[in-house]
């Protein structure tokens, strides 16, 4: 049932991200290919032919891929430094570590932790964060350790301290499960790696609190939820992955925030596979997502 | 193939909407029954069942409709005056009578001809006008009267008196199939039928001008398109119908146009033939959609 | 959160099903009115308004519902037998119990025990029954008890014996959340409740064993789910609800068996929520959904 | 509005097909760059890495295509044998030569069409060719070339031999629009290109005549379309795309197959756009879709 997400044993990522030349694909493959690498997966995009900016995803398989990582990065280094272009290589037998904040709503929270159980999300999860306690019990059960900090009165900056120590060398990335707290410019920058945030609406529209009252008032039709990565203006970093559900007249704002939920615990499911995966390329204020 | 669109011969569409109180819909049915009617569909809704709104939609069918016709309006008037409702009564084989404004966009304007040639839209269009003459072949083709009625400049007074001219008296609503000109309250007062509009983008996400590129900079992964009652306030009518399509990043703002179209004329038709088979009902800001 | 699925304290769902005949309408709500009854919704259908089949389902709020039911029940004797037609009244404010089945998957059974503790599913769920025991510590987490009985072995009978003593007055339907037992016909007759079954296909497609194996064999382009109520006839009961994922030719049988199980899930709970909430009639081989 | 469908000036298609192998993905890339190509996209998918059947479409731009066209050939044809693939180049500002056979129903024949017309189809249409003559004004309105083979009676091969006739030479592929006719396996091999097929129902389920209605007495909650190269096994050949609409138990027959024209009209349109770009290889009784 969990085929499709091995432990993948002896599996690099390559990401190569920069400005677009002729030559590039046959370079970077041509590398791959006399480092004895095997390509499984390659995808790529140029955001314009003419002179844009290049991006390219490669999954290969080597035998004994941690013996052979130096030289690999060397012959990266030598080969991709005439080109300008940033790369990174990755071994996918290491899962990253992911870190969830979370408040009382539950849905998205199980729905990660399930779901790592269930072998499809390639991440580690030390630690569950969270500024109140009723999910204690249900994320144990998963044997993830939980961690309450409280984040009560206008001062966050003493439970932002708090949450930082916990963090600090400790995870990749952190995923903010419908965690109704502001981060602060501060944390971020502090916390340096990436944070992903579900915010439930389709954003633009009913950017900041009660999308779902505003969703109501407004009378639309479709409802939705948006993930993307969380930067210093509020609902308005990159964009990973959006999607929609139905609703109607009949339906008060309650019964939008309900069906809304399972919206939200499937678009902040797969930003994080993705996420990941290797799968998502920051670029200015978008992603590619390959 | 057009079989669920009969001429609808001695069938009547009751619309009832006011205050809800206990006991209407057993008057309202009760009434029909007396009246020899057999009732068809029947869709009710109260936006809050302790006082809120109610909203009623009834088809029946009575032998010899149109003779009776009056018989029923007196009942109607004298058995729900009480209630402080207010109704409107249908006879269904009576199609409504449907102007389109286009411009030089093809496929919301050829996709209602062709929907209507179909037999799937109830009504008669007794005109097309366009401020450009690109598609005045195809509407011909299709045996609908084509105008044109240029609209440039920045004064618009002009333009918008010969329309008033063309519709007056001829039309029961006006539909906006891409009409790229503002219209004016002006207009809006004196044509004095309903005006649906097809906006493309997923209201009220990228309002106004240009949304496919606004949608492209923001890097979005689904697009949209929404159809509404026309207000004097731009892009903020009573929303009837709205749909997206996925999209990533490898498209271009001309791709996100190229495959909104697609959405836009979907959305369009639906809203048209709900508006069409008085299925669509105002409230506020708000539409109820039996 | 769990707005929507009130106790409906004095909510009574009445299901009315028989030949159609004009008044009967008319008759049911003027019954409603005159007992005090407030209509909250309904809904009703005639597969062919000149002699068909009539199916209706109203929801009414009266003050003290459970005194009066017996004058009510009285009412609809005398007044609905003079048509002919079915009908059953049930107290909303008294779930049904509902007990699963499942096997070693977990994916089906957990979501209907976290949307029953989310409050979704207007439900009891008095136990869950399975021939494996993986599943027992998460089922006892959310509070329900769990009864292991295992089914090895060509002969099912002493294992349907047992299941059936432990059911036995004890529930109004069963589920078969991947129960991966073929139900003799034998208990099915004796177990004389409604059981609803989630398939892993979009049926007719892929019926019998094995059919994520066999989409992938035939290279489809979706692959689907579909719960319906069980028949003795294997895979051919009358359908509730179904839905589809899109796939590709990238993934294996298992991509798409662990694709597929989050449209199992959604599906099944669509089905239960509907049979829960008396939203579903059983009319032949199909069904009416409310 | 036509932005993405270029005239593609310049740009190549290579397919390559095969048994996988290390370094097959470096020996394209470099054979491209070595002959001044500069890929614009690049998709491969191999269904077992080890030792599996390997599948790749790159399209490059080459300045002055077609002169450099042979030479490339010959390095293909020196690079690539040692591999035992097969490849496939072709020059994509050559519009490949479609032709429609179609019967009464327009809904999938007006939409190739009007796609064509509005530069989203990368093809010519030399012919359309019915059993009916209704659609003929139409169709010559578009300005495409209508021939009317009737097809009376049980003996279809002078029909087929006019049509073949009227192929023989002038086209590239073949589609069948709703052609209401079985094509026999003589005329199949007689015309000697692909023949791409709309299936008004989703395969396997409901295969052969009449799936509405039997999707209709079946009591599916979803109905579907399927488009595939038509082998000489009736409804069996490969998928190229599929999609559903959901229906419910309300609607007739008829008003399933209104609905499926819907579904059939994008299906069979997304079949012929891929297939038109080289996006479709056919790998046994399935296909690849890039």
């Amino acid at each position: 049932m969990t085929a499709h997400i091995q432990p993948n044993k002896d599996h690099a990522c390559l990401i190569v991200h920069g400005p677009d030349q002729p030559g590039l694909v046959a370079a970077v493959t041509g590398l791959i290919t006399r480092n004895q690498g095997n390509i499984v997966t390659l995808d790529q995009y140029s955001d314009n032919p003419a002179g844009g900016a290049f991006f390219q995803r490669v999954v290969f398989h080597r035998a004994d891929l941690s013996a052979a990582l130096p030289e690999i990065q060397a012959d990266l280094d030598a080969t991709l430094s005439p080109y300008g272009v940033e790369w990174t290589l990755t071994d996918q037998s290491i899962p990253k570590r992911m870190a969830i904040l979370a408040s009382t709503s539950d849905h998205c929270l199980l729905e990660l932790l399930w779901r790592h159980r269930r072998g499809e999300l390639p991440v580690t999860i030390p630690m569950v964060i969270s500024n109140h306690t009723n999910t204690a019990e249900d994320v144990r059960t998963f044997g993830i350790p939980f961690f309450h900090v409280p984040s009560a009165g206008p001062d966050k900056s003493e439970a932002e301290a708090k949450i930082l120590e916990l963090l600090a060398g400790n995870v990749d990335f952190v995923v903010l499960a419908r965690y109704m707290q502001i981060i602060s410019e501060d944390f971020l920058q502090k916390v340096a790696v990436p944070v992903i945030n579900i915010h439930h609406s389709f954003l633009p529209a009913f950017i900041g609190a009660a999308p779902y009252r505003k969703a109501k008032e407004r009378g639309v039709k479709l409802i939705g939820a948006t993930s993307h990565y969380v930067t210093e203006d509020l609902d308005e970093g990159p964009i990973i992955e959006q999607d929609v559900a139905r609703v109607d007249h009949s339906m008060t704002a309650s019964d939008l925030q309900a069906r809304g939920a399972y919206v939200e615990r499937a678009v902040l499911s797969r930003a994080v596979q993705w996420h990941a995966e290797d799968r998502v390329i920051r670029h200015g204020n978008q992603t590619i997502v390959f």
